[in-house]
């Protein structure tokens, strides 16, 4: 089963493994709107990317549709929780309780899709112990035995960038094996743990190019 | 002029562009630092990139470095807010005054980066009126005059995912060429406005598939 992932990861190019969940997000919508059944072209127009594509991607992981009559979204969303592991909820800490830490705490759009939050971290003494949400703010000293404890692996980082890499050192030694950074700066961690990024300046610059 | 930034837009990849905000914020963390000189090998160390891809994506633009010194940090970062339009500050509406909107509304971040937030919308009449930061909230029913008024083209959108969508096509109509979006869903738009998302579950079920 190891050796099974191990290869799987290797073999599939990073960018097709990205646009799973955006897959599973347009899927799960089909199936709230009652959808039964979609094509890789009604998919492909939804999210702006070519039906080809779609094919070619979902063809790295299975057989999922029949020529003809499409894909069975239902059928097609399980498959895809499964091979991103998400038919499970993964338990995450957030550390830094400022405004971003807290909305995200807070945020609603886990539910559902895989992921919940169970703690929050913070080491400003004002904020030690306040109730955020239904999460009592924890202090940043009791991080890594915490986190062991519960054997999270998960976590979202959304301290002031300064404090970021140092966050993440303590993070990757508790035992996380993937962060979701909110602070603007890149993280230097080892090889087996994976990090992704949110800044909203990243993006924005981006579409400036265009203006 | 405009037929110039036409011809570029079309001739560099889009995944190319998407990469110099990150070069950027590497660079000017690197002028934080005090630093003066770099490589393409240095900057692909901190990023996680080859000093073969950075070149290249880097000479599509133009010289930046000289063979064997290397790249001016300060000249580099200089010429890349240039090409990213974000030598200036762009104003941004953002609309959904929640706790998502509230925080970027409120976000440090932006400053020194070529953004500043200047309206906060939201339709809830017990939000309309409230102070956030130094934000009073916009009624959304405003929200075409204010925008087009201001002259403003980026907007935020912070919205529950079934409002998004509205949303998006009045902001659309009252100008708004760029949009970030908060909301778990995707938009449909004119072919020239351009739009980004952000989901922190996209990003957290890209890596679950590692674990």
């Amino acid at each position: 089963m190891e050796v099974e992932l191990e290869a799987g990861s290797k073999e599939i190019p990073d960018i097709v493994v990205g646009r799973l969940p955006i897959y599973l997000r347009a899927l799960q919508r089909m199936l709230a709107e009652g959808r039964r059944l979609t094509s890789s072209q009604e998919l492909g127009e939804r999210l702006g990317i070519s039906a080809a594509q779609i094919r070619k991607d979902l063809s790295q992981f299975g057989e999922f549709g029949k020529q003809g009559t499409g894909y069975s979204i239902e059928f097609l969303a399980e498959q895809i929780l499964k091979i991103l592991k998400v038919n499970r909820v993964w338990e995450m800490v957030v550390v830094g309780a400022g405004d971003i830490g807290s909305a995200i705490a807070r945020y609603q759009g886990f539910t559902n899709r895989g992921f919940k939050v169970t703690m929050l971290f913070d080491n400003d003494p004002k904020k030690i112990g306040q109730n955020i949400g239904p999460f009592t703010v924890q202090d940043t000293s009791d991080l890594e035995e915490a986190i062991h404890q519960a054997g999270i692996t998960i976590a979202m980082i959304a301290t002031p960038s300064w404090e970021a890499q140092g966050v993440a050192d303590r993070l990757v030694s508790a035992g996380i094996k993937a962060i979701l950074n909110y602070a603007p700066i890149s993280l230097n961690v080892p090889g087996d743990v994976h990090v992704q990024y949110i800044d909203p300046v990243i993006h924005l610059q981006r579409m400036t190019y265009y203006l």
